[in-house]
């Protein structure tokens, strides 16, 4: 079978072969695409994760266990495994898609692997696409620090402050641009201490914040 | 045991009737309590509806079934299905919780249904978290009318108009009021043909339109 390789590295064999193929059909192929398959293996995946977390980290938050699940499906986390799957070579593409480049754009990647994962669990149930997941998890699993993953940039810039002793920082609105459904806000990050002032960009306060406190731990650590 | 009752409405024994116990103990009341089961049980529902839905609409495309999932989790069907079950009679709260009448507050019975969820799972694996998932939404996948509740209120509108030849409505953004980070947006909506204007009132301009599309609609549909 054309999958061979493929299935060897995900350690599944497909009882119906067709659904790993439809998995790997983008939509711009024709019909049946993976659309529908990644929807379904979005919330496999999900909750595979959930429910590794929970059971590793039994003393966190949900806040925190919430953060590390959003950093492990997120879409670049997901290209990422796609890619070491070398999925961008069997994904079924329009003419367009494949002229531009899709095999390598993240989204469809990402999208690929979500609906493999959709479609083993069509093929053989959930407890088989959990074990699949973990599998292909495992070298991401291991890697993560609940310490900084789990924590959103001001939370990280502030422990790092207290532990060197200094003032909190401080955020400033210095600009709000659009029109009131899209805005977009300009914010600075003021650490006293450090003398450091860094600006930060977003479509609301609160991500522009982050988006100044990630520059501002940058340069406090860089220092 | 306390919860025979509830245990025989969920269908389901616990082997650990602690979790069960932990599931029902607002934060408000101490530890261990049920927000880390919440972030399981809400990731356990998702997967079990997607798959469910997935199954019985074998033609709807993503976005239909995303919004009929989205549907049937979201906190206030939740609640609906917490208050069937009387969890609030059997929720752990603080007293400030008590006084102030959280054992009825929609959040905090969904927040428990999720929990009891989660701790089926914990207990005894996801089919029998899924088993228990699809006998409690039975009456609402029943019910289901996908035509209708996978769509969200502008695009019914507008397919209602449509089907009777009419104008499409129009959407005007009356009043934007409060600071930027908590705006509240004031639509009106307009059917020039059946001489409607209904308002409408949300945090985004999107969401004050959807509900004028709510009320346009009942006006249009109950002349």
């Amino acid at each position: 079978m054309k999958y061979r390789a493929l299935c060897r590295q995900l350690g599944y064999e497909f009882t119906r072969p067709e659904l790993l193929r439809q998995a790997l059909t983008h939509r711009s192929h024709g019909s049946p695409n993976n659309e529908r398959l990644e929807f379904l293996g979005d919330s496999v995946l999900n909750c595979a994760i959930a429910a590794r977390l929970y059971q590793t980290y039994p003393r966190l938050p949900e806040g925190d266990l919430s953060r590390m699940r959003a950093a492990l499906v997120k879409e670049q986390t997901l290209a990422e495994v796609a890619s070491g799957l070398k999925l961008g070579e069997m994904l079924m593409l329009g003419e367009g898609e494949l002229k531009s480049g899709g095999f390598r754009r993240p989204s469809i990647l990402a999208d690929a692997l979500e609906a493999i994962i959709g479609a083993v669990y069509l093929d053989a149930g959930f407890v088989a696409a959990e074990g699949m997941i973990l599998a292909l998890y495992e070298p991401l699993l291991q890697d993560l620090d609940p310490k900084t993953l789990a924590k959103d940039p001001k939370t990280q810039l502030q422990e790092y402050l207290q532990s060197r002793k200094l003032a909190l920082p401080q955020y400033e609105v210095l600009a709000i641009r659009g029109e009131a459904h899209e805005q977009e806000f300009e914010v600075e990050c003021i650490i006293p201490g450090l003398n450091i002032r860094s600006l930060g960009e977003g479509h609301s306060r609160r991500s522009a914040e982050q988006n100044a406190a990630v520059a501002a731990y940058q340069a406090a650590t860089h220092d």
